[in-house]
């Protein structure tokens, strides 16, 4: 028996077969090319029905599927709102599914909750029950699961860590995005190296204004290795700004691992000791004491193997013994 | 049928019996009278013996029993750890009492567990599954509800949160009890407010330093109400410092109600809107826009009601229908 896991970017969509045992035996990546609305969901039809024909051609036929969707998932309704994919800001995703298979399984999580969900099967967080996956790239979200579920919420929209506030005053750029999400995801560290090369007096390094005038967060992080000064500045606010968010996390949740990912770590993931170092001195201190730290043990497959264990958690239903 | 809830305090056991519907049947209040170690043990024994007889006596035995501690509960083991009462480090309560009433059923857990399973049986998050109670008093805890159970963490430590850092520079008086706690519960307030009142040039007001140099909490309330300026700055810092924990709580949750209570909310309910706006700068809007943020419904008994139905829940847990 086998399953198949899609993780649905806001670009491209990845696929996979997986064994019951978490091994991966078969993946296809394609690029959504600027697909929307039903053209978009067409697109993870394709693939799973692709999928699904490998699968029974190798001889493993599969009998669920998971997907992870790029914002958020309405368990309710079925529907996902998507910010980058166009017309998705409610699309009846799992409707579409069950109308062009009606003989299989399907379930649908947000990437956050697929991330968690998929370290706990197979990467860092193997085997634990209380665990956060928190997702740093060009936003900032958090997959939260207790005592072995995931952190919905009441509307699903649990795990918006981005909007952590950790320090007034209150600043404007915050009203978009949240203020953890404004200091330390990668657009926020890029657009404040950028503003302090051009006001540092006398700076000449590799960050200043080229004639493009873009930074970009690897920008940083290289010029970090090379010791710039200002690079320099930047992480350590950043870095200020993941220990007290993973301090948060910790004395609120007392979770048994926090897992940094996202594209952020990634170059970050050399952090975790100073990331850690702030958190402990602000986090309760048993909770701190035992929490393990990480980088994603799955990198950008996270939510892909996530979006595996839905589907045969969707298995384990059918069954009396199931959960 | 009915069930048994005791709340232990610091200082005092609240007990009551309960019918299965949540009505308060029957309720005493016993002095801890400095009572540590086993004595302590052996007060809850006593107490739940009474209320036993008394219910049978009344013609409707209890059947369960719950017991709610002011502290850590460690579910694995059946141990306490009680910071307020002497020699309860580690101490073993569940076997004591599963010694002195073989054929009852007997749930503990923490004050902070049994208040917000107290809010959602009986008080402000009546039949909510999504919700978190905000105990404000000489510290602050959290309980956490997420999808109708409560959130433990890995070593039941869970709802820490007066350990939240909410702005940096770290300071030294975080240490002892976190960064949100050493600003905005009981004591943290009334030292603030001794603080200023001392240093403010021309400060004539009921805060100034007295006789004996102590500010009390209620002191503040009463001076806020007089529109002191002192109390005025004091609470601003606390409705700020509450506003963002409610903000990160909303944002990480996703929680259909918060709820203030603990000794603090009392006088500081009528504050709520100040915060609810304070934390609509800093949350994730749509969480931030469904939440309804309640002061308790339950006040003091919310960790007594909790604990009632911690035992309903233990009888639940028989029947196959159960949970």
């Amino acid at each position: 028996m086998s399953v198949i896991g899609i993780d649905l970017g806001g670009t491209k969509l990845a696929g996979a077969v997986f064994r019951e045992t978490g091994t991966l035996v078969d993946r296809q990546t394609r690029k959504l090319g600027g697909r929307s609305g039903e053209a978009a969901g067409a697109a993870v039809v394709e693939m799973l029905s692709d999928m699904r024909h490998r699968a029974a051609a190798a001889g493993d036929p599969a009998e669920a599927a998971g997907i992870a969707v790029p914002g958020i998932y309405a368990a309710r309704t079925g529907r996902v709102w998507a910010p980058n994919i166009g017309g998705w800001e409610d699309y009846p995703l799992l409707g579409q599914l069950q109308a062009a298979f009606p003989y299989l399984h399907v379930r649908i999580d947000s990437d956050r909750a697929c991330s968690i969900l998929g370290e706990a099967w197979q990467g860092a967080a193997h085997g634990s029950r209380n665990a956060v996956f928190l997702a740093v790239g060009t936003g900032i979200g958090a997959g939260i699961m207790a005592d072995g579920r995931v952190v919905r919420g009441f509307g699903d929209v649990a795990g918006a860590i981005g909007w952590m506030g950790l320090g007034s005053p209150f600043r404007e750029e915050y009203r978009t995005c949240g203020a953890f999400e404004s200091i330390a995801a990668g657009p926020g560290i890029a657009a404040e190296a950028a503003r302090l090369a051009a006001s540092t007096a006398g700076y000449e390094g590799v960050l200043r204004p080229g004639a493009d005038g873009r930074v970009t967060t690897a920008d940083v992080f290289a010029a970090l290795e090379a010791l710039d000064p200002v690079a320099g500045q930047v992480v350590d606010r950043a870095v200020e700004a993941w220990g007290m968010a993973l301090a948060n996390v910790v004395s609120l949740l007392d979770p048994e691992v926090v897992i940094f990912g996202g594209g952020v770590f990634g170059p970050a993931a050399s952090l975790l000791d100073r990331i850690r170092a702030e958190a402990t001195r602000w986090a309760q201190p048993i909770s701190m004491a035992q929490v393990r730290v990480e980088a994603s043990g799955l990198g950008a497959d996270a939510a892909l193997f996530g979006a595996g264990h839905l589907a045969l958690d969707s298995l384990a239903g059918r069954s009396p013994g199931g959960s």
